[in-house]
């Protein structure tokens, strides 16, 4: 068995945005040389989200709506009474997920036809980071 | 280390359905001869999920009444500009979501008494696949 | 390859807590001596979640606030026809998810600076389980 880790850094310009780290993380699977086995992609922090979904604009614009009707900003959250203002950005994180696993056959990604992978900020503007491990033969 | 890949196929009769796949999953890890690892059971397609929950007709009308609410059809999504209709169904993808990992012990899978392993269509009467992934000793 | 497998047992006083599981697992990790790997921590209950956010009392009082908005108890669901009562606390462990996949890097949890690991009991004062399975080199 090896193993393989890199992780990728973000610095957004919005507050709320969604990158699609798929080519990223074929080259760190390309890298790590092993065949058969599993990626993990998941957020080292707790407004960020990691997820599986389709690269097409308008379903990226649903997405962020219905977080934002589900897990809303601006609300008076408990969590602000610390001195911080996203509460929001924590339940988005916990509604959409901060990881998937991928499963790795032949060297390749296997995915489904329309299977992309994302990095969602909720609360950027400052550096974050995603893990990238992949275990495996 | 070991791995073993399989694939299930559906093609349901009704556009929402919910099917239980903890027996193909056991056989598919019988036929691996794998004892301790993992084993992942994710959809390859944007619009189904796949969950673990238990297997009462009651909590599986609840869990579809559940995602109906909170990712209604028939809205008008910003993805359908593109012809698709399917937009709540990448959403219940969302909020349930399209994979899970189950253990395995002592060559079987490692579940708690009610736990069981749901194929969640929410886009059917199409061909769509399930990736069955085993990695261990 | 190597596994290792333990269990935590939990029997909470009330019918929802959050409790941090951080320091067992990385007790467990410990005494694996996996170095380079995965850490599955998984509700073995379809009544429980498993969830990586900040150990910050407001926010964990958010979540719980949260939960209970988008799947209350009390209502008339379908499942209480069995004679349960609990059909929330299905909802609940599927909004939140039942499982979460730790990075393991150098013999430690890989882990960002505010992510920790929480069982979340939503139908307790009962025993229930967690598995954590580890494996690795």
């Amino acid at each position: 068995m090896k193993a393989h880790t890199e992780y990728l850094w973000f610095n957004t310009k919005k507050r709320r945005e969604y990158i699609n780290v798929t080519g990223d993380v074929e080259q760190i699977l390309k890298r790590s040389q092993i065949k058969e086995g599993f990626v993990l992609v998941s957020a080292m922090h707790i407004t960020a989200g990691v997820y599986v979904n389709d690269a097409e604009s308008g379903i990226i614009r649903d997405i962020d709506e219905w977080l934002e009707k589900h897990a809303p900003a601006g609300l008076d959250y408990n969590h602000h009474r610390t001195g911080e203002s996203n509460a929001d950005a924590h339940l988005k994180n916990l509604m959409i997920g901060h990881q998937v696993m991928l499963p790795v056959t032949n060297g390749a990604l296997d995915l489904g036809p329309w299977q992309q992978v994302y990095y969602a900020e909720f609360d950027g503007q400052r550096k974050k980071r995603v893990i990238v491990k992949i275990i495996g033969i």
